[in-house]
C-alpha cells in the first residue's frame, strides 16, 4: 500500500484517506515560532527528556530490560507503565518526522530495549505471564494489555512512518497477528477494561495494507457492550461495557476510555464505510459537547471513576478535566473532522488545545496538571505521594513532576510532536486552515504559508505557493468569531461564524488576510449547568480567562469578589481587565444557610483587575483561581 | 461502677457522666404513635427483620458459624461484614431496653453464633487469622479488625445494658484486654483505617469501671496523625492520619471515619477532662458546619473517597451525604451536647434526623438510601450489582434492598431503637427538652409528657409529675424558629431561637405549651457555596422540602422549572406550595456557553405546585427532584 521511497513525507498520525479532508503529514508541516511553535519548541526542550528520565528513574524502562534479560524481576510501576515508554517513543518519532533529531539515540534505544523483550510470539507485556508472575489475560478489567498493545502499534506505525525502518513495524505485526489469532472470531471472547488497541490495529492497517488488523479492531469494537467485562462498584458504562458503541446516545464512563473508544471506532466507521456507526459518533460527539463539556473543552466531572458525569453535572470546583481526556478528544473530533469535513469538529479541537492540552505543561516543561480544575479554593492541597515520592494521583493543585499515573504528560508529548499534522487539510477540490498555526503547510495542491501571532491578535496572514489552478481555499472561522473579516485582493468580506470562509480559485503567490475579532467576550451557561449559575466567564478569541488570586487587590480574597454588573472586559497592556467589586466583609455565619437577601446598596470597593490566560494559570506561586465569576446582585 | 440492681434503667447508649447535661435511659423513654414513633415501629416491624433476613441470606451470619466449626470456609462479604451483626445485635438490644422483644430470640440466637467464635485469646474476626486466611494485623488500612471490634464493643454494652447478661460483656473484655495488651504502650503503633473501637472502648469503660479501655483509647487517639498508616491515593487525610486530632481546624477525609472518630475523642475528652480536646473538638465542630455541611445537615460530598471536600464545595447534583454519616455527625453532635449543654448541637441533631436518618428507609423499612442526594437529575440510574444480585455502592438513584457495603441500614435500626434517649436529658438543677417527640420521659427530677404532631404543627404540650421541688424545665428553641411562644399558666412568653427557654420552678402537673412557627421559610445560601448560586430552598420546621418531578405539572421538566420571584409559599392541604415559572422551551444548543441573556419579560407559564418533604422523596415512582431550586431571573 505504501510507497517505501515516499514513506518520509507520509507521516500523518492519523492516515485517513476516506473521509471529507484527508490530512497532511507531520514532515510536510513547518511550525514557526509562535504560541505553538513554541510549545514544539518546550518539548522537543524539556518535555521529551522529562519524560525519559522519570521513565528510567523509576524503572519503567529497565521493566523491558529486565524481561529481555530472562532473569526474575520485580515489576515497576502500574499494569500501564510499558504504554507510556511507547507514547513516548510515539513522540520522538514525531519529532523525527519534523526534522527534529535531538532525541534520536534515545529512540533507538529505546526501540532496541522494548523489541528485546517481546516473546516469540509476539506477545510483550512485562508484568504478565513471566513464571512468577500472573498469567497473561488473566485481568481484562485492570490488565490493560491489549491497551499497551494498543500503544506500541500506534508507537510502531509512528515509528515507521518517520524512521522508515521496519523493525518496530515487524514487531507490531507480530503482537497484532498474536492477538488476531488469540482474540477473533471464534476466540477469545474479550475486550480490554480500556479501549485502545482499536485505534492500533485500524493504524496499523493503514500503514501495512493488512485487512486481518482493520478486522479485529471491529470484532473488539463490537464485543464491547455484550457484557464481557466482570462486574464492578463503577459499573458496565465506566469501560463503555453497557451497551453497544452504535446504539449509545452519548458518551459514558471513564473519559479516556469513552473518547478513545470513540476514536477508534470513528476509524473503523471510515475504513468500513459504516455509515449508522458514524451517524451514531456524531450524535454522540454533538450530545457530550451539549451537555457534558466544559467551558474550556474538558470532559469529566467525576474525581471517583474519572468518568463522565450525567448531563449536565459540571461542577467547576469538581471538575476532573483529565489532561488525556483532552488529548483523546482531540483525536475523536479529529477523525470526525476528517470525515465530515464539519468546522464544529474543528472548534472543539481548538478549544481543546489551548484551553486543555496548552494548560497542563509548566512553562518550563517540567510539571503537568493531571486533572485541570476550573475552581481552585485553596491555595495549597497537597498531593498524595507513593513510596517513590510520587505524586499518586493528579487532583491536587499545583502542576506536579511526575505521577504514579503518568499517562499525561507522554500524551501531551505525542500531541505537540505531532501538532504540525492537525492544522490544515485538504481535498480533492479544496485546501483547508483548520487552526491558525504559524507555520509553512506542503499539501498537494499548494504551499500554504501562515504568519500570524494569534491569539495574541487575531490577524493571520495566509499566502499560497506552488498552487494547482482552481484550487479553493477554505479558512475555518470559529463559531465564537461573530465579525470576522477576510481581506483578498483589496476587497473585504465578512465570513459566517461556524463555518468555513470558501475563498475559490486561489492564485499562485495570492496573499489572504483573516481578521478574527479578539476582543473579549462575556459567556454564559445553559441554566441547566446549575453549578455556574449567576457567574459569567470571560473569553479571548480561542482562550478561557480567569480570575487568580495573585491578581487581586492586596487582602482580597478571591471568595469576596463578584463580576460588576457590567464587568466592562477591556484589553490594556497585553491583558485583559474586568471591573469587580468586593463583597462586604463575608461573616463566617454558624450556619451557612441562614444568609439575609443581598443589600444591593450596600457599601462596595470597587476595583479593576486582570483576567489570567486559564492555560498560563498556576504559574506564579499558591493562588486560588476561579473561571466561572459571580455577577454582582445575583 | 454501676449497680447491678439498677441496670435494667441504665440504657442510655452513651452513658456520659461528666457533662454540663446528663442522658437518660432508653428504658426510659417511650414513645408515642408521632413522627419518631411511627420510624421505632417500622423499625421493629420491619427494618431489623430485613437486615437480619439479607445478613443470613448473604453468608455475614454464617461466617461466625463457619468460624467456629474450625473448617475451612470462603468468607462472604466484606472486611467490615462482621460489624453488621454487631450493629444489629446492639438495633435489638436497646428494642429490648425499651420494652419490646419482637426480636429477642433472634438476638440470643446472634449473641451464641457470634460468641461461639471468639478464639481463646479473645479476638474475634471471621476473615483474619486462620491458616488459610490473611494473618491477622496484616491490613491496617482497610483490614477493619479494630473498627469491627469496636462495633462489637459497643454492641456488647447495649446487650448488658438491655438485658443484664454478662455473657456479651465477658466477651467484650476479653477482646478488648487483648487489644490493649496488644496496641497498649510498647505494644503495635498502629490503628485502624477506619476509627470506631475508640468509642466502644470508652463504652466499655463506662460499662465495667476498667480504666485501661479507657487509657487505650486515648492510646489510639494520640497515635493517629503521627502517620502510621501508609499512604494511599486518598491521603493521609482519608483516615485522619495527617494531624494529631487535637490539633485539626476542621472535619476532613472520610466523612463516616472523621465523625466516629471525633465522637470517640469527645468520649476520652469526657472521661479525662481534657479541656483542650473539647476546645479543638468544638472548633471542628463549628467550622464544619459552617463550611461543609449541606441544608439537609448531610456530610460529604466527594464520591470517590466518601469525605469531606473542601469548604463550601457543596455540589448538590454531587452530594454523597452518606447516611451513615448522618448517624455518626448525630453522634458526635449528641456527645458536644452533654458536654457543654448548648442547643447548637442540638439543632443540628434534630436537622439529621429529619433530613438524613429518616431519609434512608422506604416506607415499607425494606429499602435504604446510602448516599443522600440533593439533587437527582435523571430518573433511572441503575445501580451497579454484584454477583449476589446485591448494590455494590449506594450512589445511584431510589432506595435500594440493601448494598455489598450495608453499613447504612444497621446504622438506621440501632439509631431509631435508641432515640428515645436522644430527647429529653437533665443535669442536677433542670430537664432539657431537646427533641420534640411524642412520649413519656422519665428523669430524676420528674416524669415528662410530651403530647405532639410535630412536625405537622407546631404544638408541643409538656406535662410534668412527680416533680422534685425547685427543678427548672429548659426547652430548646430551633435556631429557625423566631417567633416562637411559651404558654405557661396563661402566660405567654416569647423565647430567642437557637437557645433553650429557662422556666424556673416548674411544679407539680404543670402543663407547658410551645408553639413554634411552622410557616415554611425561604432558605438562601452563603455565597460560597457556590453551586446553588442563584437558587432558593424553602423548609419548614426541621424539615427541608423539595421539588420532585412527579409534582409537575403534566409534561414539565424539573429542568425547565424556576421560582417566581415571589414564590409565595403557602400551607394548603397538608402541603407546601409555591409558585413557580416554566422558562421559555430549552433549545439544546450545540455547545452549552453561548447562552443569550435571558429575555426576562419572555413568556412564561405559572403553576403553583406542591412540594415534597425531602425525607419523603423518592416514594412515588421514578422522579428527578432538587432541593435548591433557581430563581426567575437570576
Amino acid at each position: 500500500v505504501n510507497n517505501s521511497s515516499a514513506r518520509r513525507t507520509d507521516t500523518a498520525p492519523v492516515a485517513f484517506r476516506s473521509g471529507a479532508v484527508r490530512p497532511i503529514a507531520v514532515a510536510d508541516a513547518h511550525l514557526e515560532p509562535g504560541f505553538w511553535g513554541a510549545r514544539q519548541e518546550l518539548n522537543d526542550r524539556a518535555i521529551i527528556a522529562h519524560a525519559a528520565e522519570w521513565m528510567t528513574r523509576l524503572g519503567w524502562v529497565r521493566n523491558f530490560e529486565d524481561a529481555a534479560s530472562g532473569s526474575r524481576y520485580e515489576h515497576r510501576g502500574r499494569e500501564f507503565a510499558d504504554s507510556e515508554i511507547y507514547k513516548l517513543i510515539e513522540a520522538i518519532s514525531w519529532e523525527i518526522a519534523r526534522g527534529r533529531d535531538t532525541h534520536a539515540a534515545l529512540l533507538n534505544r529505546l526501540v532496541d530495549i522494548v523489541l528485546a523483550a517481546q516473546e516469540p510470539d509476539g506477545y510483550l507485556h512485562t508484568l504478565f505471564g513471566r513464571p512468577w508472575q500472573r498469567p497473561r489475560y488473566s485481568d481484562f478489567q485492570w490488565g490493560h494489555e491489549l491497551y499497551c498493545f494498543g500503544h506500541f502499534l500506534q508507537a510502531a506505525v509512528a515509528h515507521h512512518r518517520a524512521t522508515g525502518e521496519e523493525r518496530m513495524l515487524e514487531g507490531a505485526r507480530a503482537l497484532a497477528d498474536h492477538v488476531c489469532v488469540l482474540f477473533g472470531p471464534g476466540g477469545l471472547n474479550r475486550v480490554c477494561g480500556h479501549a485502545e488497541i482499536e485505534l492500533g490495529l485500524v493504524e496499523l492497517y493503514r500503514e501495512t495494507g493488512v485487512r486481518r488488523y482493520l478486522d479485529q479492531a471491529s470484532v473488539f469494537l463490537e464485543r464491547r457492550g455484550t457484557g464481557t467485562i466482570p462486574l464492578h462498584e463503577f459499573g458496565r458504562a465506566f469501560w463503555q461495557d453497557d451497551m453497544k458503541v452504535r446504539d449509545a446516545e452519548v458518551l459514558r464512563g471513564h473519559a479516556v476510555r469513552a473518547l478513545y473508544l470513540s476514536a477508534g471506532a470513528a476509524d473503523v466507521a471510515a475504513e468500513t464505510d459504516d455509515v449508522e456507526l458514524r451517524s451514531a459518533l456524531e450524535r454522540q460527539w454533538q450530545r457530550t459537547v451539549a451537555r457534558r463539556t466544559y467551558l474550556t473543552g474538558g470532559m469529566g466531572s467525576h474525581h471517583m471513576d474519572e468518568a463522565f458525569g450525567d448531563d449536565f453535572v459540571l461542577p467547576p470546583d469538581r471538575s476532573y478535566c483529565e489532561t488525556c481526556a483532552g488529548v483523546a478528544s482531540v483525536m475523536f473530533s479529529w477523525r470526525l473532522l476528517l470525515a465530515t469535513g464539519e468546522a464544529k469538529y474543528a472548534d472543539l479541537i481548538e478549544r481543546s488545545l489551548f484551553n486543555v492540552v496548552a494548560t497542563s505543561p509548566s512553562e518550563d516543561g517540567r510539571a503537568f496538571f493531571y486533572a485541570n480544575t476550573l475552581h481552585q479554593r485553596v491555595e495549597h492541597s497537597l498531593p498524595s505521594l507513593n513510596e517513590d515520592g510520587v505524586v499518586i494521583r493528579g487532583g491536587a493543585a499545583g502542576r506536579q513532576a511526575w505521577f504514579e499515573v503518568s499517562c499525561c504528560p507522554p500524551n501531551v508529548a505525542r500531541t505537540l510532536a505531532s501538532l504540525g499534522a492537525y492544522v490544515v487539510t485538504e481535498n480533492d477540490d479544496a485546501i483547508q486552515i483548520q487552526q491558525f498555526v504559524a507555520g509553512v503547510f506542503q499539501t498537494s495542491h499548494a504551499t500554504v504559508r501562515v504568519a500570524t501571532d494569534y491569539p495574541l491578535s487575531g490577524t493571520v496572514e495566509i499566502e499560497v505557493d506552488a498552487v494547482t489552478p482552481g484550487v479553493s481555499l477554505e479558512i475555518r472561522i470559529p463559531s465564537w468569531a461573530e465579525g470576522a473579516r477576510i481581506r483578498r485582493a483589496g476587497d473585504e468580506t465578512a465570513p459566517p461564524a461556524g463555518d468555513y470562509a470558501r475563498l475559490l480559485g486561489v492564485g499562485e503567490g495570492e496573499r489572504i488576510t483573516l481578521v478574527l475579532p479578539m476582543q473579549p467576550r462575556i459567556t454564559r451557561a445553559d441554566d441547566r449547568v446549575d453549578a455556574v449559575r449567576g457567574c459569567l466567564a470571560v473569553e479571548r478569541g480561542p482562550e478561557v480567562l480567569a480570575l487568580e488570586s495573585v491578581d487581586l487587590p492586596e487582602g482580597w480574597l478571591l471568595d469576596e469578589v463578584a463580576l460588576a454588573s457590567d464587568p466592562a472586559p477591556a484589553e490594556r497592556d497585553g491583558s485583559v481587565w474586568v471591573d469587580v467589586v468586593r463583597l462586604p466583609q463575608i461573616d463566617d455565619a454558624a450556619w451557612p444557610y441562614a444568609r439575609p437577601a443581598t443589600d444591593a446598596a450596600a457599601d462596595r470597593t470597587g476595583a479593576s483587575v486582570a483576567l489570567v490566560r486559564y492555560h498560563e494559570w498556576a504559574e506564579r506561586g499558591p493562588s486560588t483561581m476561579r473561571v466561572w465569576i459571580p455577577v454582582s446582585g445575583m
